[in-house]
């Protein structure tokens, strides 16, 4: 992954909670930089949350700090003073204000965080700031994940040469013990936070609100796009500038990409399950139509067993609570049509969907019939490994 | 389980799906007798759901016809002509009118419903009708049920002794190819359809709305409550009559009764699990509180795995989209307080609650400290059984 000008980032060992392996990172912007996120809509959300939840409006970042090992969740009072201590050592080692330091916790909860070890592992790494670190810091902020997570792209903004990179972590809306889906974007384009934000915020909705793995949220589902505004190309100060337009497609292949990442690396997930919902009353409805499928355990562990049931798709269009007329459903997996108006189709061949189901990549598509509506939305299987390592893990 | 006045059971073999066994349940009321149903929300409703739901609001009722092995759902123009044709059948036999029959089917989805085999059935089953038939019809609606599920009470409407009788089937809100949750309750209270519908809703919400063992909705989810006038009380017109207190406690006692069977039967429980939310903002969000625990595959694999993993529940709260304060939440499990404004309490010993975890009835009360809204819901455990039931079966 390629250097972003104006952003630095290092990686330390602190011994949070591992042994022997990374757990503190430090991403780091130039003075100028602008920063937008969007955060999980617990009601229980953690202490680090709620600092960045705080800072956001204002939409400017000096740094991004973020440990693994412990979520600093459910810590109350002392939570707080936490975020506080690290977010002071961090705008101290960096000469900027505080509300440029933006936080993220990941790992177990309701414990406190030992914020010393932090603070300590801080000293190190701001000397230590290094471009193109992206492998490093993914390596970092890894809890139950089996693989590091990370995407770039380069693209344009009215010609002129823009770079995107992003990390992500999470294996799980939420796995074992809160350990969260957090990602991180940094790009070398000069856009102002309220453009940032507005372009965030759409590319989320197709790409990690359209993903679940159990239809669990944690309480630290943290996404920033941070620009450095390093970049050469003209002044932009609207999102719904034409000059965006490759912007927007490389931030939302980017963006779709980290989230298809989290989903394969799902908790014992053994298949990787799309689901295209056309013909909906609107795109929100037909991204909660695929969202009620995706979460459904009964089609996630029926798509486990490589069974073609169609009936508990059905099941699960009728539960979304959307609008859908049962004798204008339409449903294919992989390409086959296996449903139409309302009915089985006529001489029904499962042997081509069963061939289909037996791979590790499932298509179902779902036609409504009723509207235009659109959406993708991405999910894997309910196996028994899901049950192995959220059953018998003992926190 | 006792007869109930004007009302008589008989059951058959039909040869629907299953071998050597029964499959098909006709409950028949005297004249003058009055009904009122609670049906699935589902969008994708099954034909006899759809029937059932046009006929209700004439509230009479002559006779309920069961059968199992085929749910008659997603099968289109002939699932509504199978339906005619079965209710057709069922009135030439007991001479009453068509909108007086009420008909339930469970079983495998999208295949085209043997009606023939039903009428048929129906043909010998109207001279073979008998009281307190209970046990026999509670065994003919069964699919992936592990055992039968009845209930009974003795009440009083102004001092006048009152029976109520119910049966259920049911492993999951749905089972394998939507076997579907049915429940079907009678008494010889003389109450109006417009009174028993108001009293069913209410009881409603608090058993079979406040169950979940997967929370995925069947096509075909019906409970219904027929009363056959017999019972010799005053004249009851209103639902909040107060001589109707006992008739309530009884019917509130009875439906509960039913549906902690359904859940004691879910597919691959292994534990029972009574979730208690106090403190909310309302009733109904206590409810929502309940079930968003109560669903959370996370909470359901902890019990599973006897770890008493209260970051989960803190986690649910937060999803259920109800108002709730991080720092004002209160968890005890098995009676034991396990965190209290917002932190885990202080000097927490987690062995008396690991011992109860490894218990087979599991207690969570979670008070969000906001408001006086209180509610309790039933669910089970998420096991390796479920997984296996769900993913191994093929329709």
């Amino acid at each position: 992954m390629p250097e972003v000008a104006g952003v630095r980032v290092a990686t330390a060992a602190c011994g949070i909670k591992y042994k022997g392996r990374t757990d503190l990172c430090l991403i780091a912007f130039d003075a100028g930089s602008t920063i937008a996120g969007v955060l999980t809509r617990s009601k229980t959300a953690s202490a680090p949350v709620e600092w960045c939840r705080a800072q956001l409006p204002r939409g400017r970042v000096r740094a991004i700090v973020v440990n693994s090992g412990n979520a600093n969740a459910f810590t109350g009072k002392a939570g707080s003073a936490s975020v506080d201590r690290i977010v002071a050592a961090t705008a101290r080692r960096l000469g900027c204000r505080l509300g440029d330091v933006f936080v993220a916790s990941t790992g177990v909860i309701g414990e406190a965080l030992p914020d010393g070890l932090v603070v300590d592992g801080l000293a190190g790494l701001a000397d230590g700031l290094q471009p193109a670190q992206w492998k490093a810091a993914a390596d970092a902020i890894m809890t139950t994940d089996t693989f590091p997570k990370g995407a770039s792209r380069l693209t344009e903004i009215g010609g002129k040469p823009v770079t995107l990179c992003g990390i992500a972590k999470g294996s799980g809306m939420i796995a074992p013990d809160m350990a969260t889906m957090l990602a991180f974007v940094a790009t070398d384009a000069r856009l102002p936070a309220g453009v940032l934000q507005s372009l965030l915020k759409k590319s989320a909705d197709r790409s990690f609100n359209s993903i679940t793995v159990d239809g669990d949220t944690s309480t630290s589902d943290t996404l920033m796009l941070a620009a450095s505004g390093k970049a050469k190309h003209p002044k932009i100060e609207t999102a719904s500038d034409s000059r965006l337009a490759s912007f927007k497609a490389a931030l939302d292949g980017l963006l779709c990409d980290l989230a298809q990442q989290v989903v394969r690396d799902g908790e014992g997930a053994s298949k990787f399950v799309t689901i295209t919902v056309t013909g909906a009353a609107s795109p929100n409805a037909a991204r909660r139509i695929g969202l009620a499928i995706g979460n459904s355990p009964l089609v996630k562990t029926a798509i486990a067993g490589e069974d073609p049931n169609w009936g508990r798709v059905v099941m699960a269009v009728g539960k979304s609570g959307e609008r859908a007329d049962r004798d204008r459903l339409a449903i294919r997996i992989g390409g086959v049509a296996v449903a139409e108006a309302g009915e089985v189709v006529p001489g029904y061949d499962e042997a081509p969907v069963g061939a289909h189901m037996k791979g590790s990549e499932i298509d179902i598509h779902v036609d409504v019939g009723i509207g235009r509506g659109k959406a993708r939305v991405w999910t894997c299987d309910l196996t028994h490994g899901y049950i192995s390592i959220n059953a018998d893990y003992r926190s």
